[in-house]
């Protein structure tokens, strides 16, 4: 199949807790994970804050709605905040979407879209996965 | 520090899909994960699915409630479906109880229970970490 793509594993697990600073602060002095850095991302409209998941390989991302606008702030106003989504790596993004259409999945994104650290990422449409939202992305440096 | 521990990685994600079966479908027959197998746990009253995420170690599992009871069938009822929780790895559980405990994190499990695969488990209290729940694994194979 020449759209083949491969699911390389949990890249970020994409958090929207209703309290971020206590969130922060729980990762940082209870678990003490180290702050890795913050990105906003305006097609987004959301701060992100990226935490390591101790040596391994998934991050944790915190989150938050910039300027009170945007998916963030709509996740937090309808479901009180909660785990937002999941990124899963893909070795090739335009195949995947290829492919997952070419199956007739429902997607948010039909092409890529630049995310965070320089990838590319798109969404998948909740009607298409049980409900659960979730996000491929391609990693600039690939795992 | 005697009580001291580290974090290690995200052990799984937990997903409580409103579509159990639209999510199972998603990830065999457009992600190709293969179903790696199916738990009970009775004191959850839950039904677990598990799956690869692609080569790499974090596990994705999907959860239903058994016969409509239990704690995901609240999370259905009052969330409408969604990512439940995340599970961290740690080296030590009893070391991390004892080490939140002391610093003062509210905890829903003071002592660790039995999990999936032989594991240790606890979870700690959303009120501690901004809303989000996280449960602590220790593995019977450490990663």
């Amino acid at each position: 199949m020449s759209d083949a793509f491969k699911v390389l594993g949990v890249e970020h697990v994409g958090l929207a807790p209703k309290d971020v600073e206590g969130l922060r602060s729980f990762f940082e002095t209870a678990l003490m994970l180290p702050p890795e850095g913050e990105e906003l991302v305006p097609s987004q409209q959301t701060q992100t804050y990226f935490y390591p998941s101790g040596g391994a390989y998934t991050r944790l991302e915190i989150l938050a709605p910039a300027e009170g606008k945007g998916p963030i702030a709509k996740f937090l106003a309808s479901r009180g905040g909660g785990i937002h989504h999941i990124a899963l790596e893909v070795d090739n993004l335009a195949n995947a979407l290829a492919c997952l259409k070419a199956k007739g999945i429902q997607l948010i994104d039909e092409k890529a879209r630049k995310g965070a650290h320089g990838s590319k990422v798109a969404f998948i449409h909740p009607h298409a996965s049980g409900g659960i939202l979730i996000e491929l992305v391609e990693k600039k440096d690939r795992r």
